[in-house]
């Protein structure tokens, strides 16, 4: 497999045992104690093929942390900190965190706060988690109903990102992470958009050039992280089908769950309508992106009720100001724009749409 | 009063309605919440004078903190955390810390958290938070018996330090500051310390020029940590005193609790007698810091069991590498060095030394 690298975040794509995880554990890391933070997926599916392509990892503490969004919560992080200082685990040593969002998000949370930092590193094992939830040093857990709403901003020593924990993956996981990467298509690279479209989404996974679109997607997030960090700008574009996309599956959540990813291309169906109302992309567009989103992800239908529900979540999302709905907006295919504000009533014409694409066809 | 600054880390020193306070609450923040972090004892003494000096601050949620190092845990973050989330707190909001180290500590590590950090100011309201815990950025709390164990490094927006504060306090609170102080004068400035001699402690905390003093230590303070915020290097040198100080603090905390300064003051007679064993100062000048030491503190007696407790705690320190424990020593009166090895046994004799100080008087 061909090997890449992203600077901007310290990210190697391609066959993990040909990266520089193995100089780094006999390096600088030799004489540190390493502790391995798993889910239990990733204990099952992905732990041996890291313990046995790295010997340095021999005497590696492992610990496991229960599975799922509901469990990335502070009680959970504090057993691991009560277990950390049992180990006398101290400040030069090294974190490595495998799993998807949950365990890269409070994985990373764990080492940024025990004794104010330990380095740590990202493998992700999910789509999601390889185009996006490890990138970009956004660490953090949930606070009864707020999702992320305790962590801080700290970049990971390395993100190594190796397609072959994909093959561990059900299909509507993979379905779900490919979403992020048709959001970096719309906003900010009309070829790549193309060149998806081509693809059907569900072979293109089982294909040996998936590396490189993973590159490619992680190479977009990391070129917009880097130029604003602290998401005071560019970085909000990142949010593109994620204010509806968000409030969808906050909704959802107390009925029946949707996987984030197909909430967010929900989301990016209903925001290209607004942009296309707000004629910032053509009917022509608007189309090319309905179909390709709607050939993969199902309608979630919402009753008036829960469409209701949905833009009564629309309000409390953080990214808002002054109460205001605040949205991303599409400037043709590959362009966008952030800060948008949005009344009530489009959101809910865009909900509109939705239905309207799925019942149409 | 003459009214200091010190660039370094946004410090004003002075009477704080003189101060840029009004300013920031009239300009930038005149919209943002704000959100008053006090203890029990700074609510009842210290918070109706900063209400009444800022109208800007008429509508701020004032939160209470339970009083005392004790209470520097997660379960009160958590609490904060939930009214934070029910009062709607967004990024733009300002938090305002009141107190000593364990509020502005323990506030600064809850803003810190909060939707990946809000910004606050900390108001010191202590001697050892005018000339220490409220400068440099570290925020933290303790998990179980290991003090700051959990924190991040984030710098408050301003810290406002007005003397007016100490008039509030008991002797022994001015006292377990002023060993902060010896503290800046040993490690980095001969005449500062030589100035320090000649003073009796408990009349120069009503002296005049007390504020200049405060500004002479804070100054000290902020260059050391401007040049060394992740303390790499030069910032170890802060902690002369805390190695075997911090154990016997912690130690103490299961028993009948001590001041954090009397506490860092034995630990530096202490350290101070390894740099003398190792030949780094004169036995006149280990008289000189152990005549005027024990002057103003009083022993702490420890039995052979609660010296060995003491020294187990001592290889948990967050400043170690490799299982060995780390230490400051002088080099001189006015200059140190750091990441000494030292040995159980050297810290055993040390304890040993400070004993025989004290019984010998």
């Amino acid at each position: 497999m061909k090997q890449f690298s992203i600077d901007e975040c310290d990210i190697e794509i391609g066959n993990i045992t040909s990266s520089s995880l193995e100089a780094l554990l006999t390096g600088p890391y030799a004489t540190a104690k390493k502790i391995i933070l798993v889910d239990e997926n990733t204990h099952d599916h992905c732990l041996e093929y890291i313990l046995t392509s790295f010997p340095g990892l021999e005497e590696a503490e492992v610990m496991l942390l229960p599975v799922g969004e509901e469990n990335k919560v502070l009680e959970v992080c504090f057993q691991v900190w009560e277990a950390l200082s049992q180990y006398a685990i101290e400040r030069k040593d090294l974190v490595i965190n495998i799993g998807g969002g949950v365990v890269t998000d409070m994985g990373g949370f764990i080492a940024s706060i025990y004794k104010r930092g330990l380095e740590f590193v990202n493998i992700p094992t999910t789509l999601l988690g390889m185009v996006d939830a490890a990138i970009g040093g956004k660490t953090g857990i949930d606070l009864g109903p707020y999702k992320n709403q305790l962590g801080v901003i700290n970049h990971p020593l390395k993100i190594y990102i190796d397609p072959i924990f994909l093959q561990t993956l059900p299909e509507s996981e993979l379905i779900s992470g490919y979403a992020e990467m048709l959001k970096h298509a719309l906003i900010a690279d009309k070829n790549y958009w193309h060149t998806l479209c081509q693809l059907d989404p569900v072979k293109v996974l089982n294909n040996n050039h998936f590396a490189e679109l993973i590159a490619i997607s992680a190479g977009i997030k990391s070129r917009v992280v880097a130029e604003d960090t602290y998401e005071k700008g560019v970085r909000k574009t990142l949010n593109f089908g994620h204010t509806i996309g968000h409030a969808i599956e906050g909704y959802c959540l107390s009925i029946e769950p949707v996987a984030h990813g197909h909430a967010v291309a929900i989301g990016m169906i209903a925001e290209s309508y607004l942009s296309f109302k707000r004629e910032k992309i053509t009917q022509r567009e608007l189309l090319e992106i309905t179909n390709y989103l709607t050939q993969i992800y199902d309608h979630i239908p919402l009753s008036e009720e829960d469409k209701n529900g949905v833009l009564e979540l629309l309000v409390h999302d953080k990214k808002n100001a002054d109460g205001k709905i605040l949205c991303i907006l599409l400037e043709g295919i590959g362009a966008c724009t952030f800060d948008n504000v949005i009344t009530h009533q489009e959101a809910y014409e865009a909900l509109l749409y939705v239905d309207s694409v799925y019942t149409s066809n």
